[in-house]
């Protein structure tokens, strides 16, 4: 007889992105598939440097366990950056430093969801925020979206009318797959929605730093006056994913709820890697190198969407996003992404299809294309293929 | 109106352990408390050396995403170490690399627990352990244990008698909180009543290799020749704790399922510590590292045994184990550990009272003692300072 499973895993299935990204380690493919960094950007002289500082000053704390809240420096921080850049008001007692901001997520689903419990979402919404929520037995209900983010008269409505709603699940900034950002008013609608109906908002917000062109706008969390709202936050676009190192931020109360889930989870994080970051933090200006990963992805968008709007047969349309990583291609009706993927593998040009993006499926003519880990003649080479593949199935 | 939580924050409760690793903190305070390692032993050179190199050779892949299933030739080391050392047949592909071991007791739960299964589990167990599935709404009942392990034939009887059993979970190598290590005919005998049974056994090893005196014993899945018994390790007692890197082992089935669910978990590990750490084991000859901390923690186990047989009141019983991190005392039933604690602390000196080892509640008169984490001299203040506090409860 077989093993006997949780039920969970009959509903998990492997992320279409992690599979794709197996086939993307062979060097001749140009993938537009992860949501991965532009590598030569990571300070990696900068990086030998604090670790061999860290070590020296202090490499008996920083290769022992520590606390499970995380490193205190680094959540000051923390708290110090959301507050100038988000209009947050936080001190390090808000912040839990969480294995990615992946990790958030799980906790979140950890901390707030039960079986039967309803999750919202942007229709489409991240791929691995479905899979963390969903193991805790959730369903989705996707809320419409235009190109400046919720349509909120659309979620109040489904607050009014669904029973067990526990969680609305955004991402404001430069969204993940359809790279769009939230205007203004609809932020302040989200923060009030959720005081008014008394549900949580988790502000997912991993690329918000990487603006390319326009204004920085206020967290959703700034409107919120009870708490409702809790932001995630990374070191993975602005630093490096390599070390895995996030985090969550919201109410004191809250967050003393995920650290008790945290110790039977993990018990901690990687302790070297919180002190390499904040002695990089203090040595290095983290905006200097900020400034460099905008300007060297502003140029890829750019060439990714001019060469898109140039050589993209008529009737394939996609999004011009003012930063972030990635831009959202959607084609007539009646043609299936995954077809489209067979064809450009051929010619070893990878990206994400986007039904997977969709929690209750459909729209399996979408896809996902990055711009930020390719090099500049990669970037024209991969998308002058793909639309020879796109000419074949737009007729 | 408050927060709306999921149930199982209900029943989670903060780590007694970790609260009081804050108070030891301070510096005046003899702590026989956490399961720390020697610092002292870390080796903080070869790590700066390692990073150094990992970072020059390869250091955009070091810092950037990598799979799931964690950096494959660490996972080579890991099957093959365990191969010869606890007489399993792994290869890579049965190894999936976790955040600490505590990550493969958190993932466990979430592949194999529904609310209301059970877990079975030695009586007194892992405190965190309890935390990690007690997450996924499992319900514990423990099995009496004596000086070699689970007595197996109540063991039987439990999964004769009791409904939904999902899970055994065990400790067979100096057991935390005890100390104590299985004898042979018991490993047997557990992988033999796991496929009567077809239930999962989680053989949790984080102190295998650190053995005092005697032989090493196979492990119990070297007897499972079905694949219910899965293995957990780590580097936090062989190396450190910092890394946070450890690791379960498994039929490939199985394993394939944990890679889906840390997908959502977390992603993946942190790629710069598995690359240091390979690399640590390719320039280094970690045996000899490991026969190091062996030595400095026989001296000390020698040192409190000693000290607590010639200082402790009659009455007063503890294990004399032959590796590992910890030693169990127990006091005249009438004596409650906690009450000691809030002496002991007045001279400064901390350890965790046992009650919170127990599942289901009771013994209070217990409490662990961790000799791996205070140099020699401060054992000896310390153990003589909680004689004179004993001496005030035993009369």
């Amino acid at each position: 007889m077989g093993f006997k499973y949780a039920k969970r895993i009959a509903y998990l299935k492997a992320s279409e992105i992690r599979e794709i990204l197996k086939v993307t380690e062979r060097p001749e493919i140009i993938s537009f598939a992860g949501g991965l960094p532009a590598p030569e950007l990571f300070p990696v002289d900068e990086i030998k440097e604090v670790n061999r500082i860290v070590l020296e000053e202090s490499g008996h704390k920083a290769l022992q366990y520590t606390t499970t809240e995380g490193y205190a420096p680094l959540r000051r921080w923390i708290a110090n950056r959301m507050n100038t850049r988000l209009g947050t008001s936080f001190d390090p007692d808000n912040i839990l430093i969480t294995h990615g901001s992946q990790q958030a997520l799980d906790l979140s689903g950890k901390v707030f969801l039960d079986e039967g419990d309803v999750v919202l979402c942007e229709s489409p919404t991240y791929l691995a925020a479905i899979s963390a929520f969903r193991a805790y037995g959730c369903n989705f209900m996707e809320v419409p979206t235009d190109h400046d983010g919720m349509i909120v008269d659309e979620l109040e409505k489904l607050l009014q009318n669904t029973l067990n709603v526990k969680m609305i699940y955004v991402i404001p900034n430069f969204q993940n797959p359809t790279g769009r950002t939230w205007n203004y008013e609809r932020r302040v609608q989200l923060a009030g929605l959720a005081m008014k109906y008394n549900v949580m908002v988790i502000e997912d917000n991993p690329y918000g730093e990487l603006r390319f062109e326009g204004e920085s706008l206020p967290s959703v969390k700034s409107f919120d006056t009870e708490g409702y709202v809790l932001c995630t936050g990374s070191f993975s676009k602005i630093f490096c994913p390599g070390y895995r190192i996030g985090w969550i931020a919201g109410d004191k109360e809250i967050i003393r709820k995920y650290v008790l889930v945290k110790q039977g989870t993990d018990l901690q994080c990687n302790t070297i890697a919180q002190m390499d970051i904040t002695k990089y933090l203090e040595l290095y200006d983290i905006d200097v190198h900020i400034a460099k990963i905008v300007e060297t992805y502003r140029v890829r968008r750019n060439l990714a969407v001019n060469t898109m709007e140039i050589l993209f047969p008529e009737g394939v349309t996609f999004t011009r996003p003012k930063g972030g990583l990635f831009s959202w291609v959607e084609l007539p009706a009646n043609i299936n992404a995954r077809d489209v993927l067979v064809k450009s593998l051929e010619k070893n040009v990878a990206f994400v299809p986007g039904g997977s993006f969709f929690p209750n499926g459909g729209k399996e003519n979408t896809f996902r294309i990055n711009f930020s880990n390719m090099p500049e003649d990669r970037i024209v080479e991969g998308l002058e293929r793909l639309a020879e593949v796109l000419r074949e199935f737009v007729k």
